[in-house]
């Protein structure tokens, strides 16, 4: 199973893990290809301020800071929607989403991020959490070549 | 052929429906899984009030009761892009969203609701639609790997 | 590979085309299928003044004219979240999604236009760009049914 991960919305991107993290527990391999506004979902704060130019750091500064700062894809309403659908899960002891990204990390699905919108947005690898790998389309399509089930998440 | 249908945008779940009756009418086996604001397009008037905590009674209140309420992904102000579509697809002669869900019900597409976002948003069995199916993250994976064309709508 | 462009953000787009783009140039045959609003990526200004219907014309006024001029889904902010990333990717010399479309005809990848969605929106074959192909959801099931890495985008 793969999936281009091009949504940052805090829904979608836990559909991503809940589906990977499924198939990883039935023994498919599974690849997450983390690109555009998904890369959101893996940032963390570095330890030590980076090197950015301006237009970078107003970019990092717009841009959600991680798993737990993503928006919802409806029903946002400045973070109550969020803050609702969080308060549900916790109350049912479903996983959190930084939970589901480390059983995933754990099962051995792979986590690519890919560099071309690194680039473009200016974010460095100290900023995403441990583990990732980095690659471009080719590594993507190399994945999804071997895979039945690929989604565009 | 099988869907996520993830949105719960009257538009992409159209386009969900066609491609799903576009792959039962050329003898294809068909298979939509509806989760999280998916579920909302299998959601109808239940014939009696329901018995849910206050935060499913708000969720449920915010949500989209059915197929005909679901809002427009663009151009939806307020209802009257919906309406100017759904006005062009009468005059045009075109399925409804009601007509094409009860088509993919004769025409054998499965329609399956995820059971993991029905406990997390508090939707009941007796509010959705007759003939859906009940299933996890495993079956819909169960149903992808013996599928060529797996999309998240 | 196949993909479904249904969304009309810019953002969305461009990954669509950069994916068919990446498959493409490893030798793999690649077919996107423009419906929706995806389809207004492919506009362009017609020659001559075209023959509509009022509500036709209207749609026409308020679909975006181009792919330069697709939104984004995130951050557009009137448009200047758009400009902001097109600097930048001037700036890095990526290929703008112009040069991206004409390097994906240029490749061999087929562009489909859905002809339900342009009947029901009005859209003239005068005003779409030079080059692209015309099919329903038999012609877009049939390209599926070969590829092995099938995205709704």
């Amino acid at each position: 199973m793969t999936g281009v991960v091009f949504s940052g919305d805090f829904d979608k991107v836990m559909a991503a893990f809940i589906i990977a993290n499924g198939a990883a527990a039935m023994g498919q391999p599974a690849t997450l290809f983390f690109t555009f506004w998904g890369i959101c979902a893996l940032r963390r704060k570095p330890s030590q301020p980076l090197a950015k130019t301006v237009i970078e750091h107003l970019f990092g500064w717009m841009l959600p800071g991680g798993a737990e700062k993503l928006p919802l894809s409806k029903m946002h309403m400045g973070g109550a929607g969020r803050a609702m659908i969080k308060g549900i899960m916790r109350k049912k002891k479903a996983s959190s989403l930084p939970e589901l990204i480390a059983s995933a990390q754990k099962a051995g699905v792979r986590l690519v991020v890919c560099t071309m919108s690194m680039d473009l947005m200016g974010i460095k690898a100290e900023e995403l959490i441990d583990g990732v790998e980095f690659g471009g389309v080719a590594a993507y399509l190399g994945a999804a070549q071997q895979g039945r089930v690929n989604l565009f998440i």
